[in-house]
């Protein structure tokens, strides 16, 4: 099977490494000036954090072509990862090239961390049937998270031929019914994170604290078991447990959302300013290569766990 | 060091299971009918999940006295952990009264998981300025998190013990610098949760396919950073990178806060009702109680894979 990337930025870069750590053939193009050195040299250290169990048989880091021209090539490619910028007018005319010189079955995948494909479809002549987007969660290669997110006009059938891919690299892939702006996990953290940025900035606790709060209490929970889940369990667990635990603290629950709303950060110069002053007290003296090979070690940890 | 737990549900009796874990001697009560026999069968299981080598030398599961009556006893402890029900007028008669019978350099430390302390220290008369929040995170005898939260009345050289008798039991705490409604980690997750009802209510995505995307999604990541070294990750890394995020993305987040704004949950009965039935199709073939286990395994492995 052949894949092609388009874009070969952090997020398709990583896509690149996962389809070639499993077996299957890429073509990858980017316009950028040292792309394809860059991506030579990413795939060096990628591979060696990819876990050899990981490794499909016959899978080879040397299974790749990079080419400054990919048209010739997309009639031969049974899929299409495509990561390029996010702006509707380079997405429309990219989708639209791909859409023309790919055969009219072969699914064309968006990796858009926002802009839904209805914004993007309408210039395809060909099948835009087949355009839907996958979302994949930061670093590809590493989290199992798929956002699949068809626009109004995707198949059914591209639809499940999409999740199967997915679920064959060893991907969660999830299903959205229709879209939505910012999707679901991106949608979930952005609304998350106003709160943190507003707590920071007015100086109720440090950028610190409110990391390490998230990261030895809800966040250790919900790595195992998501918001219903936990709801439930907090509530002596099941659809019962869900129930009792929001008639019980309903009433509660909407005193702390009334007091966030009121609180809520408004992005102005002045609350930034706070924001950034305050998380530079936090992760000026932090090294990011440290914080980001720690993470990809004990990320690999627990995906391995939660298999047991 | 004597401990005394004030009220043995669940999160009394969680904290009492960890304060003997820890070779403390605990004082026991509460007014349910069979509180006592709830505990000791809850001690029982609960011993037994607690790792061999978290258990401190010298530390007995038998190291403890159940009463009816704790007045007596206040006059010895040297440390109480308040964990009555969420309800004003009883926390502020039950605080004043150990405030009455304690030691007047004791901690009076209340599990309160959302009443700020100073509505509720106004009828101490001895020491007003010892008590404070001390707010674990279910369950407390495995999650790190404690929440310590001030009254504008509380001394620092309470909070300092406070913080120092959390860190000794070899929890994580962390301070708030004045009161919110929720606190940190209670507010963080109502926000995502509110964005989360609402999503399955309005029939965007499933119950089950949202925990999906936040177990294998952000919530893997939330384990082991919180949101601000993962937003400064995404830009890759430091302030640098967390600013940098926050210009490159800010206008498309903004756009998302204001689609959320727009389709809050508003805990209308219809929105309950849809949410319920949503609820329902996913948790009603589950067992609670095989959840509870797996996640209590799960939990401890992650636990000890961030110490390495």
């Amino acid at each position: 099977m052949i894949v092609a990337v388009i874009g070969t930025g952090v997020i398709g870069s990583s896509w690149a490494c996962l389809f070639l750590a499993k077996g299957l053939r890429v073509i990858l193009t980017d316009p950028a000036p040292f792309a394809k050195q860059d991506f030579a040299r990413f795939l060096e250290t990628t591979w060696e954090v990819i876990p050899k169990n990981e490794i499909a048989a016959g899978a080879s880091k040397e299974n790749y072509q990079f080419t400054n021209d990919i048209l010739p090539y997309l009639n031969e490619v049974d899929f299409v990862q495509e990561n390029g910028p996010e702006r509707i007018e380079i997405k429309t005319k990219l989708i639209s090239q791909i859409d023309a010189h790919t055969r009219s079955n072969v699914i064309i995948a968006s990796s858009s961390s926002g802009i839904p494909a209805s914004q993007f479809v309408h210039e395809c002549k060909v099948n835009p049937s087949r355009v839907l987007i996958a979302h994949p969660f930061n670093p590809p290669h590493l989290l199992p998270l798929v956002e699949i997110i068809p626009h109004p006009g995707s198949s059914n059938s591209s639809i499940t031929k999409a999740l199967e891919f997915y679920k064959a690299l060893g991907k969660t892939p999830i299903t959205l019914n229709h879209e939505v702006p910012g999707f679901v996990a991106n949608r979930l953290q952005a609304a998350l994170n106003n709160k943190a940025y507003s707590l920071v900035s007015r100086g109720v606790i440090s950028a610190q604290d409110l990391d390490t709060a998230v990261t030895n209490g809800p966040g250790l929970r919900w790595a195992l078991n998501g918001p219903f889940q936990t709801n439930a369990l907090g509530g002596d667990g099941g659809t019962a447990g869900f129930s009792h635990r929001l008639q019980h603290l309903g009433s509660e629950i909407q005193k702390w959302e009334r007091d966030m709303a009121e609180h809520r950060f408004d992005w102005s110069e002045a609350a930034l300013g706070s924001l950034t002053d305050a998380v530079g007290v936090y992760l000026d003296g932090v090294d990011p290569a440290d914080v980001k090979r720690e993470r990809d070690r004990r990320l690999l940890r627990i995906l391995e766990l939660k298999r047991l």
